[in-house]
Order: structure tokens, then sequence, then C-alpha cells
């Protein structure tokens, strides 16, 4: 048994990825898968040659169609049961720069229902808001408002429930509780929603009246659902969704991902300057125990913490990527000057999404897809019109 | 093990209705509570009086809050997978005189979402059509325009999946498989589905932001679902529901009831003049081979499918009734006449109902809940106020 744990509900544990490539029964993504991307974007996003995405189902095959004429469209979303913090931020890069080379749509998914059903403690009032405020983070990351399209699922729920019956009424009970691990004392809501998250992998389809390829970027512990929709959606004539898998960003310690419960080892999108400083510099590193020996012995990228972040979100330039590798080995860089580095990298990056977030306040419902659904409001009108 | 099987999916066999007392734990309606309802009603129906509606949860106390100034609203509904016959009309017809004599508002549901899970063969546009044919049935009966609320689950599905999530959370899988025999092949739509039947027993609480008693007119085969209701609303603050229950219309041969399933032995409301002379002529009776015998040996009313018809819903006249049964009893009243009789007497009830029918289609719109939910529509206008 491995000695880590995902599932679209929990992960812990340090994450074998070649383990889990193996388990989940995904695709690496190769070399030769992106020098075929590449004939089409010219350039490969850091994020794919540093392997932070690195797996995938059927992505060769949305590269193909698109190259017949075929365009996708992007489908993400985002579980709102608290504050965004950098990790969540990974996929939702990824797919703004999709959008920006591929110029299609994105189908924003908040699922307030989801996070309310597997968390005893907050209320479905509390989801929603919180499916809110997070979506002020996706729409600072400047998406293009014309053809991206965010919603909650509970605002949505007209449209996705009477979809999802039809994606319901071909899982058993005993597949959900093989692929998520449910069993008798899970709640029939939990036992229904993955169903839920299918739909907007057919959403599109829907409303062309026609088949149109779904590529969906996720971090890997998503992949369990989207298993289920690439088995269901073909038996209700829909293409099975496509799916890029990113890895998790690590926390500030030793192993594990970056996890909103755990405050001082994730640095969330409203983090303060001085917050931030403090958090990089209580930071794990792969330094030595004081300057004389790392200047004599060198450090550890390998299982440095910092280092993890300047690879996977901060240094997105290779040659100084190699430069801060090289001199750390050599003892030339210093686990203080290296943390001041990142702590400014971040920093400037927060401060402009702060600044895109509270302006996203002004365009929201550039964004927004909501359903006009008022109970009182159609009695009144009912009642207004009876004879 | 009784030989009978009564779950909301199935019934079948002959029902012995004092068991399913003991089984279901709900309370016979005796004398006692019949004397207390009359002292408001004045009246006393014969579907009461003759125990077609036979058990209660609760029920005197919906008659207490009421003398108190609580008045409570009615709830029923129907599962639309065919067309409605005479065994259907029993709770309507019910919740219709309640209507009258309280002056109280219908919520009727249509669980079109519950037809498709649950019957492998038809498709949700085909239950959706149902439920809207099958709400003619309904406003045939002449309810209040007013005071009545008929909605498809899947047109108020906004409304019902967001309050249905915070039921379902409160529901185990090894609730519904104790309540509903559900099991590991169950599909995970069913397994859901039951929260969505619970919803409209909280709504007019939730419109009116303070707690409204619910009375539910069924057949007793639906009362698992509303046994759930009754344990989870309360943990949400709400009342529990109040149940008035009723056996079923049996079919026209020998035992079971009466089935859409079974065609020649169920009466429509469809149904033309000439079929239900033949469907009716070809009914099981209590009695003898020939007229001769009859005269001599009398009748057994207590068998006799027709005489149910007429004890049931046809002559609701108990000075009428009982003459009837006295002379098939002593010989004087052949079989062929019984029907005869029975004929006519559903024959004009049918010519009424299809007339008035035909009329609901020009004020459906007077009795109906539903959400303008159009996603194309919601797209266009989104992407028009787009900056």
């Amino acid at each position: 048994m491995p000695d880590f744990i995902v599932t679209p509900w929990e992960v812990s544990g340090e994450v074998d990825y070649d383990l889990l490539i193996k388990e989940f029964g995904i695709e690496p993504i190769d070399e030769k898968l992106l020098f075929y991307f590449k004939e089409i974007t010219n350039e490969i996003h850091p994020f794919l040659r540093r392997k932070v995405f690195f797996a995938h189902r059927d992505f060769q095959w949305i590269i193909e169609e698109y190259k017949k004429g075929n365009p996708f469209y992007l489908y993400t979303g985002r579980g709102p049961s608290g504050n965004v913090h950098l990790g969540h931020l990974l996929p939702w890069i990824f797919s703004k720069w999709l959008q920006e080379k591929f110029n299609v749509e994105l189908w924003f998914q908040l699922t307030d229902d989801e996070k309310f059903l597997f968390n005893q403690s907050i209320s479905l009032e509390e989801t929603h808001k919180y499916a809110y405020d997070n979506a002020l983070d996706v729409i600072a990351l400047g998406f293009n408002p014309k053809k991206t399209y965010i919603f909650s699922d509970i605002d949505l729920a007209g449209t996705l429930y009477r979809n999802a019956l039809k994606i319901a009424k071909k899982i058993t009970f005993s597949t959900v509780k093989a692929t998520f691990g449910l069993d008798n004392s899970s709640n029939i809501g939990q036992i229904f929603y993955t169903s839920i998250q299918t739909v907007p992998a057919m959403l599109k389809s829907m409303i062309e009246g026609k088949n149109v390829p779904c590529l969906i970027p996720l971090a890997v512990d998503q992949d369990p659902h989207f298993r289920l929709s690439r088995d269901v959606l073909p038996k209700l004539g829909f293409y099975k969704p496509a799916l890029i898998e990113c890895v998790f960003l690590p926390n500030l310690q030793q192993g594990g991902k970056m996890s909103a419960s755990v405050e001082d080892t994730a640095i969330f999108t409203k983090d303060k300057p001085d917050t931030v400083k403090k958090k990089v510099n209580n930071a794990f590193t792969g330094g030595q125990a004081n300057a004389k020996l790392q200047r004599e012995l060198g450090g550890n990228p390998s299982v440095c913490s910092v280092y993890k972040y300047h690879f996977m979100l901060f240094t997105l330039d290779d040659n100084e990527l190699r430069s801060i590798q090289s001199k750390c080995i050599g003892g030339e860089l210093l686990c203080g000057e290296c943390k001041k580095d990142l702590i400014q990298k971040i920093n400037k990056f927060l401060n402009e999404h702060q600044k895109q977030r509270e302006k996203a306040k002004d365009i929201f419902e550039d964004y927004l897809l909501k359903e006009k659904v008022d109970l009182k409001y159609l009695i009144n009108e009912k009642n207004k019109e009876t004879h």
C-alpha cells in the first residue's frame, strides 16, 4: 500500500506521481506529445516543460481535432470551502494560457453543493458565499470575459440537475463505492454529487446541438470524477472529455500538498506582504544548519519547499532557475537570500493579483451565469395572471 | 413474511392493510379522530367513513393547529410514467375536498425525475411530457387556481435541488437501503431522489419565513418517503409533515391494485365509454356461475371488484350502497345489472372529467410553477452585457 492518499476530498502524504499514473491509469505527458502540441502553440508553457502538468487522458486527440478544425472548450472549477491559496491557481493559470493560445471558451464550475455535502461543519450559505468570493480570484487572472462562463452549482441547478439525472441513471452505488471509497455511511448527496460534476463536460455539446470536444485542466485528485464522466458520456452520445492533470503545489513544510486547512504553511491570495514574508521565512528548506556549513557543503533543492515554489510558479525563466539551483548546490546561495527572492516574487504577484481582484468586483457580471430562480417571484407572477 | 409488497415503486399481492399499519408504524383513523375532525368540517367525506383513507401520522395535530388559527397547506403528487387511471384520483379527489373545506393551498408535485430514474425503458423527455399531460387530470378535478401550485420536478429543479441538498446531507445510504430496499446496484439518482420528494414539505415554510404545517394526502405506498421527511425536517428546524393515507383502488380482476401496466384491468381517464363497458363487463365479481344460482345463493360483495368500485368511488351515497350490497347478497341483484349501473356511473364521471380535461388546456398556466431556465438565453444575455 502506498503511504499517500489522493481522492477528490483528501490528499495526504508524499505523493508518488509515477505510482499515481499507474494506479489511475493516466498517460504521462512525454516529449513526443509536447512536440506535437508545439506545432500549434509555437511555445511550451513552463508548467508543461517542468511536468507540473504531468499526465493526461486523450490530450493528443484534442490537438488532432483542433488541427482538423474542430476546436475544444475548457472546463475546470473550484470547490469553495475557504479562501484561495496559490496551489489552487495552477490549473487556472494554465487554463488562462490555453484560452489565449487557442482562443476558446472556459466553463468554470464553483461546486458549492459538493463542499457543503462533504464538509460536516460548513453551511450551504457559507459555501455559496465562498463560491462568489473565490470567483474573484478566477476573474483576477484575466480570462476573456466574452469567452468565460463562471457559475455556482446552486445557481445553475435547474440546468445541472436535469442533465445530471441522465448521468446518474448510468452510475450505480457499487461504482461510486469503488471509485471514491464512499460507503454505507456516506450521505445520499455525496453519492449523487459526481453526476453534477460531469454535466459541464456535456453542456456545450447540448447547447450547440453537436459534439464539441472538452478539455479539462485539473489537479490530479479530481481524476476519479472524470474517469466516470468518460465512462458515461459516450453512452449518452457525447465525446469523452479529455484531461490534462497537474501535481499539487507542496506546502511550506516538509512533504504534503498546500492545504487551506493548515493556514501557516499555505499562502493565500489575500495574504499581506508581511504575512507572506513570515510564512516563507518559516519554510522548510534543503539548506544546512548554518551559513558556514551551507558555504562548505551546499544545499539540496530537491527536498526544499522554497525551491519548489521557484520551480513551480515564481521562477519560470529556465536560466534563472538553473542559476538558483546550481548556486544552492554549490553553496553560493544562502537560504535567507533565496527566501528573500521568493518573498519579493510572491508579493509582486499578489500585489497585482489583489488589485485585479478588487477590479473583478465591478466586472463580475461579465463572467457570471446564473439562473433567474426566485420562487416568491414565480408565485406572485402566477397569482397575478390567474383568472 | 407477508405475501404482498408495498414500496413506492412496487405494489403487488393482496395487501393486508392492518398488517401494513403495524409494519409502517402508522396510526389507524378511528371514530374519535373523525368526531374531532367533524367539529370543523361538519361532515365526513365518504373516503373517511369508508376507510378508503384509513391511516395517518399526526393528523390530529393538523386539526389542533388549525383550531388554534395555524392553518396547514396540502402537498401531494404524481409519478408521471403513463396515463392516469381511476386509482390515481383517490388522493386528488380527497385533496380537492380538503382544499374546499379548509380553503388552503395545494402544492402538487409531478415527479418526472423519479419516474425516469426508476424505469429503465423511459426517457426523461417522456416522463416530462407525461407530467404535463397528467397535470390536465389534476386541473380537471377543479382545484382552486388561486391556491394551487402544480410543478414538474425538472422545471422547478433550481429550487428543489438547492433545498434537497440540506435534506440529503442528513440521510445515509444505510437509511435508504433500509427504507426502500435500495442496494449496491441502485443508480445514484435513485439513491438521491427521496430528498427531492421531501422538499415541498418544507417549501411553504421557507417562503413564509416561519413554520407552516403541511398535510400530505397520499396512497400508503408513498409513506416511506415521508417517514424520512419526518425524521429529517425537524433537524432543519421545520415541522414534521402530517400524512393521511389511502388504500389502493383494486384492479378489475381478483386481488392486487389497479395498475397502469395491466391495461385491461385498469380504467384510464381517457377511456371511451365502449372501452369502459368492455372492461367492467370483463371484471371479476363475487357472483355465482349463472343467474339461477345467483337468485338462489346470492353474491359475495366482499370479493367483488365491481362492488369495490361502487364502494370506493362511484356509489358514495350510503343508502344506495347498502341497497346494492343487500340485494347482491340476497340474490335480487344480478352481476349484469350491477355492472351496467357501474358502467353508467363511471362513464358519467369520465364524460364530465374529459370535458374539464379539455378546458384544462386553456387554464394550465393558472396552476403552473415553472422556473424560467434557458441556458442559451442566459448566455446570450451575458454576452450582450459583457464589456
